[in-house]
This record gives structure tokens, C-alpha cells and sequence, in this order.
């Protein structure tokens, strides 16, 4: 996230011309960027350093205690992105266990948690309800343990941080090479993007060992192989990380994420899966500022089927047990709230 | 590129004695490098950035405007490196599309576009002509757009840039480990690089993310799954750094990449492929300066055949077409000129 | 490495509460770490550098010159981490060649050298024996060199560098999360890590191009494609670093490296591969200080084996020469002393 300070009207002037001017185009089409690069504004010594980044690290923390030997990360509520982040920081996290359920296999629960990320000023700068599959220790022994939260629905707008740092009424569009601002996107439209990434080994164990993520799932060949799948499992921050960059393209304006309202990690990922992505624009919230507003999207990340040539059903018809499942090529459905800056007039 | 400033005569004094000297040993062959080590100057709070990084950056901004699906990028020509760039600088660049031609197949056209770099202070750092194919809006509709523009056969001696703050007159072997100067390469030469590099989709994947190049090609696999190659296809600026990277061997004291006089990409590059490469010393330049001057290089990447063990013929006569044609291993030939210290008096 | 200041009183005020305390765990066991986190301290100007990677640089800078068609780096002995190294600090390396001997292979002889590397105020940082196989110039020519040094089984007390700056004195185990001190650990125990870590080409290439290390066995498959193995051997350093982090869940407070008394690559290590560890505790060291103390360890690497699931026996007798040879599974024997903060009374 940066705030520019350059203004539109004097970069305008400093377009170049193109001998072949590009037709009209569609609005998810490839926007005609005559002027690129990042805003010219003097090196800072500090940067404020991206969310998902945040967010995975104080996860992170969070792992050795709450999910190390756990067989898989289940949901998300409740996430709130409260303060920025900038390097040079220092953080750490706290995490209190909330309560615990078993399930219909004997040798697994479900454990629900609240983390807080803290910064070196020990002020919140994320918080948030996930719940994850846990091993028992004695898969014999019934627990009787059933005292699952109730989590919001969603994050209230009350609830939702602007950096008080952050004056986006100079916005210009050329730093992100977009034109689509906060007035353009309408509730209801469904935007697929049209990247698709294909998943690496080396790629993920790098990114999660970044995060200091050491859960054995994601490292352990020799482990995974008389897995089910058969393969180590994405870290899911890591899958939420793809996700979010292929939305990128149809979505360059989204400045910060503000909340994740819910998600849900609705089948594993691994490497040689290639990873796509839609958005349907839930909700469209004023935030009472002129210079930017907040989007609640439904952010869709789909494996190994291309939504721009076959669309998906998101969620179908289990015949044995008669419930709704997630398609099986369905990796994420994540339920977020993100800053846009607005038109200016 | 660096400016040691230590003297070498001093330096000398401080190489370590070794009970074994090696022989004679051949201008190719292993350099006895008694001392080893960076220059011995103060941590500086900027570091000049590598000149291909520079390139890679600039390239990655275009990418979304002229060839985020183009099928592939065909080659360069009067490539200026033109200012350094340093750490903490910010780098934009503005793309002026000249010229495109129809080709044989229906679908895919090529354009040429001219491309600069520029620092925070729009001072141009770099700038190049390149074409790539790009794929056609409507296959079956002939545009009859053939203006492909006249380009430069070189960079000229005059356009040529040496920075201003680089005085290579107490330039100290020692930093690169090698005792070869301007004056020990002769035209005509031809130095066969003895390293070889196997490639890894990981690698030139993140490689070409640092550099923003988000081009379809080199990072669906599904996509590329069914192309002819069958495979994710490597950015060609990171076959071009990896090359350079193979030409180190021999080339030590080449400090800085002074221009692409022309450059093309032969063939593709897929992950599992080995790279290797030599070098042909095209031309000797004087710049009027005692410290230092350029050698003009043919530098030739091939893949899974070492050149070392096997020569290798650039062109061959295809019978289909009777034209000559890179033989299909080369995937790179490059006509750089590049900066090298004298050897002092 | 870091010297943390936070008074632990006062840190474990800060404990938060979980409404599920696990109950006593054993000693290998998951500590419960109720406050996780970096140590609150400002972020610093210069942060020190982890001693296996200065290890690394210094080594790598030996390379060129004594192992670059090495088939095998064999042994070290006598490692001192002299003085600690800070990010912007500046590293040399000088390496004399001590001896060299023949050995029943006709191709190869074995080659012994002592490395110091240095800062750049010139003070020793590290310094070490190695011996590696090297290729002879003339097979067939019999050298008669048979003059390998003796070299010490181990670094004396007397040769261990404590930094004059570390103080102890208030560290905070918090900060990584193990309560376990010099006084918990017993001469002759045996600790199994936890964590088993696959190898991927792209991550052992990235991490040893990051030393400089260039040996042409670790990056070309097309020549390792013909040897015994088959596929590029990781570098001996990358092994020594996996497994030193697997050893971190059960060594948490072993602050810092002082000396690899002795080590043994027994058996290569490649790409596919999955790395585990465990460690005997050979020796309890007094240095004469109320803040900490050394413990000498047998770290040992095993690959492809849980030694978790299956124990293994480091040597088994080879039938056909009679002698005890490593188990074919196991990579790395690495007789090492570290640093542990004493228990604060």
C-alpha cells in the first residue's frame, strides 16, 4: 500500500504519445497504460509492508502451539486488519483457545482460537477466529468437549481501520495501471481474472518458511506420500497469497484489504495444480470519506479449471450425504472487505 | 559494478603465500586466486544495481501493454544502458509502439516498440528497441499494417555512456579474481565458458515476478501444457542473465554492460534444459580514457550440448526453406559491448 | 543471534491466559508457548548474521580455488566462529593449502587446506581445516604426495570465542519459546527431532548461489546425469544448515555455534531426498560464566529414514572390506559446541 502524492493533473501532462492507439476496450479487458512505474516520490525509509504479509506472519506464530501436526487449516472469521505494518517493525502474537468439538472420525477435533498480532508498540495491527482440525492424543477416549464459538457473520463497519496515515485524494491511477475506481464496480457483477499460476514445491516451502510456518504437512515428502493426496500440502495463507495476486488484474485499485469477513480452505492445494481466480462484488460500503470507500468481494480461487473458458459451479450436491459440497476444484472461498480509493470529481 | 578504491600495489603485499604454487596455467584455465574477497571499502548506503536487473525491471513494466500475451518475444536492438542505477532509486518507463508487420500465420502479428527507462529524477537510465509477436485481435482480418521501422545495426561509440562518478584507475584484481584486461582479449577470439546451468521452473519464475513480468506463458503450466513445447516457457531477460551470469567465467572484469548492439532470442527454454555458453570477441573500442575501454562480444547461449566437449555450428541450411537458420540448441546471440579496465602501468 | 534485554519478570506478566492448558508434557514434547514472538527490542541498525551462514560465505569463497571440480568435500575439523558478523559487515577469505596424499583411486587424490575468513577491519571471523577430493591433472602420473596434516580432534575450551558483547544475564525464553537451559540437557542423552525437510533443486541452487559457492556438481544436471548418483549433489553446507534447523525444535536455546570440532559429509544428499535429524549431548562445558555455558553435541543428518519411527545405527561393518562404513542413509556427523543461556537462579 503507498499513498502518492503525485498529482493527476501535472503526471497527466507527462503521457506519452503511442503511435497506435488501442480501440476502445472492455471494461476487464487490458486497460491501455500509456504511463507506467511506481510513484515518483522520494525512497522512504520505511515501508508499509503488504497485509496478506502481516497476516501470515503473525499466523505463523501462531503455528507451533495451535496447528503444527494439524491435518488441515478449516476457516477464518472475523479477521480484522487494524493497523499498518512497516518494516522495521517487530511483531509477535497471542492466542486463546476458545473451545473444542470432535467429529465423526475418532482420531481428529476441531479446535476454534482468537490470535492477536501485536507491533513493538504493543498496539493490535491484526485479529482474528480461525478454526483447524487437531489430532487427538488418545483417539479411543471420547472428550465429550462441544463448546464451539459463535462468530460474527461478518466484520461491522465500525469495525473497519482506515490508516489515519492515509489521504487518498490525490490518488493516480497510472501508479497502478488502472482506471476503475471505487464508483465503477457494482454489486452483483462477477469479474474472472485472467491469470493462472502453476504451484511449485520450492516456491511455497520458501514463501512458508518465510512466515516461519513450520507445520509438517508443507515440508515432509516422505510424510505425504501415504497421505491421501499423496503430496505435501500448500501452506492455505500461501494459497490465500496466490489467490489475491491473480485478482490483481481486474482488481489493481484494491489498496488494502480491511477485513476477511469469512473464509473457507474448501480443498487442498499442491504442487503441479494451476491456481485461478474470480471475484463477485458483494457489497458496496460507504465509509463516509471522500477520498475512498470499501468493497466486500467474494474472492474465489479455483484449481486446474480456467473460469475464463469454463465456468464452475461453486458448490454441488453431495449424493451420499444429500449436503452441499464445494466442487472439488474449488481451493478457497474467501469472504473480504478492501479499500478503493474513490473518483475524484 | 563497483569502484574499489584500494591500491594494488598495497594489496599485493597482503596476498597470503600457499605451500603449493600451481603451475603455469592456461589464459582459460583456473586463475590461482591467492586473495579472495570483496573490495575493502566501507558498507556504502547504496549499492549501484547490476545492469541486467536494471533491464529485466524496465522490460517488466512494458510487459502488460505490448506482450502480456504474446506468444514470444523475438529480439532487441540498440539497447543503451544509458545511467547506473542505485538501491533506493525508483525506475518507470514509457513505451512508444513504431511499427508492426503481418506474418505468415494468420493469427499472430509482430510489433516494434521503443521502450526507455527512467530513474526518480526522469533522467533516462535505459533505453531499447524490441519486437515481439503478438497475437491478433481478428485472425482472419488482414491489416495490411506493414511500417516495421529501420534500426540501428549497433550502439555507436558516441552513445556509449561511462558513468561520470566510475574512475577504474586503482582498480584492483583482486576484487573479481581475475588478471585479464582490455588488452588481454583479442578480436577474433573465442573463450568457451566451462560452467553449465540446469534450469528450474521455481527459479525463473520468482526471477521474473521480481521483475513484474507477469506474461501468461511463463507461468501457467496448464496453458503451455498444450503448446508445442509442452512446457512453461523461461523469460528470455532471465536466459540472457543466466548466460551472463555463465560468461563471468572468463570475462571476470567485464564491470558493466555498456549496450546490446543487437540480440535474439533463437530458441525457447524450458525448465530442465542446460544452459551453456561462449563468447566471441567481436571488436576492441578505445573510449579515450586510460583507465579503462570496451570490447564489443558476441556472447551465445546454447542448451544441453556443452560446448566445451562438443562444437556447435550457429546456423544451419534448413533444406525446407534454404535459408540458414539457428541451430535448434542456440538460444541466445547477443552483440553487447562491454566496459573493462586497463591494465596500469 | 540475538543478545535480548527484556526482563523476564516483567515479559511473564505479559503471559496471556488460555482457558485450555495442555497438560505436563515430556521433555522432547510441545512446550506450551503461551507468548510467542520476537524480543521486544527496537529494531537495530545492524543485526548479526547467523554463524552457518557466515560459515557459508567464507567457504564459498574458498571454492574457486580448491573445489571446483571437486567430486566431494569430505571432512572438516578444528571450526572456530571466532568473532560474530553484523549485516553490512564485509568478508575475505584466505585458504593455504597444507597437504595433499593419493588415494586408491587413480583420478583423484584428497587435498587439505586451512581457511580463515575476515571482516574488514581484518579480524578473523571463522577458520577452519577441510579436505576434499580433487581431481588429478594426470591420472596416471603417480605424485608421491603423501604429507596430510595432523589436525586436532577437537577446539580446546581455550580456542572458544564467547562475543564480549553477549549478555545473558536477563535472557528471556520467550523469545524462543523453549524453557529449556544449559542445566536440563545430560551428557549422553539423545534428542529425535521432530521435523523431516524434502530437498528441491530450486532451493539448494538459490541458497548456495547465495554463498558464491559455483561448483559446477550442484547446478549442472546434464553432467550429473552421468554419474554414479544421477542428479546434482547438494552442497555439503546446504545439508549442514537443514539439518541444523531441524535440530532448532528440541535445541531452541542454543544461541549460537562455537566450533564443528569434527565433521563427516558421509553419504551425498539430493534433490527428493527428506532430511531428519537427531543429536547426542557428548559433553557439558563450564566457561566460567554465571549467563551461559557450551554443550558439545553429535549432530547427526540421516536421510530418507525417520529416526523418529526407526532407529538407526550410525556404522554398520562393510563385509567386504572389513571395516565400519556409515549406513548408507545417514548424510551428515557433525561433532559441534554450542552456546545455552544458563537457568537464572
Amino acid at each position: 500500500m503507498t499513498s502518492p502524492t503525485v498529482d493527476h493533473s501535472t503526471a497527466a501532462g507527462k503521457f506519452t504519445g503511442s503511435r497506435h492507439i488501442h480501440g476502445q476496450e472492455d471494461r476487464r479487458g487490458q486497460f491501455l497504460r500509456r504511463f507506467q512505474g511506481w510513484p515518483r516520490i522520494p525512497p522512504r525509509r520505511s515501508a508499509s509492508v503488504h497485509d496478506l504479509l502481516v497476516f501470515h506472519i503473525v499466523f505463523g506464530r501462531a503455528v507451533q502451539d495451535v496447528s503444527l501436526n494439524s491435518p488441515a487449516n478449516l476457516g477464518y472469521a472475523d479477521v480484522r486488519f487494524v493497523r499498518p505494518v512497516y518494516t522495521g517493525d517487530t511483531l509477535r502474537s497471542e492466542t486463546e483457545v476458545l473451545g473444542k468439538r470432535e467429529t465423526s472420525r475418532a482420531d481428529v477435533g476441531i479446535v476454534w482460537v482468537h490470535t492477536k498480532g501485536f507491533n513493538q508498540r504493543n498496539e493490535v495491527v491484526l485479529q482474528f477466529y480461525r478454526w483447524a482440525m487437531v489430532n487427538k492424543r488418545e483417539p479411543q477416549t471420547k472428550t465429550g468437549d462441544n463448546d464451539s464459538p459463535d462468530l460474527p457473520a461478518q466484520v461491522s463497519v465500525e469495525n473497519l481501520s482506515i490508516p489515519t496515515e492515509l489521504n487518498l485524494s490525490k490518488f493516480d491511477p497510472v501508479v497502478t495501471g488502472s482506471n476503475y475506481f471505487w464508483e465503477d464496480y457494482e454489486v452483483g457483477e462477477r469479474i474472472v481474472h485472467p491469470q493462472g499460476i502453476t504451484m511449485e514445491d520450492a516456491e511455497h516451502q520458501m514463501a512458508t518458511r518465510l512466515y516461519q510456518n513450520t507445520a509438517r504437512v508443507h515440508f515432509n515428502h516422505q510424510l505425504q506420500e501415504k497421505s491421501r493426496l499423496g503430496k505435501r500440502i500448500i501452506y492455505g495463507g500461501h494459497v490465500i497469497s496466490t489467490i489475491h495476486a491473480i485478482s490483481n488484474d481486474g482488481l489493481e485499485n484494491a489498496l488494502r484489504v480491511l477485513a476477511f469477513n469469512a473464509g473457507s480452505h474448501a480443498n487442498p492445494t499442491v504442487a503441479g495444480d494451476t491456481l485461478y481466480a474470480w471475484t463477485e462484488v458483494l457489497d458496496k460500503i460507504a465509509l463516509g470519506r471522500a477520498d475512498c470507500a470499501a468493497l466486500r468481494l467474494r474472492l474465489v480461487g479455483v484449481k486446474n479449471i480456467d473460469p475464463n473458458l469454463e465456468p464452475l459451479t461453486l458448490k454441488v450436491r453431495d449424493e451420499k450425504s444429500g449436503r452441499d459440497q464445494y466442487h472439488p476444484n474449488v481451493v478457497l472461498d474467501l469472504d473480504c472487505t478492501v479499500l478503493m480509493p474513490k473518483r475524484r470529481r
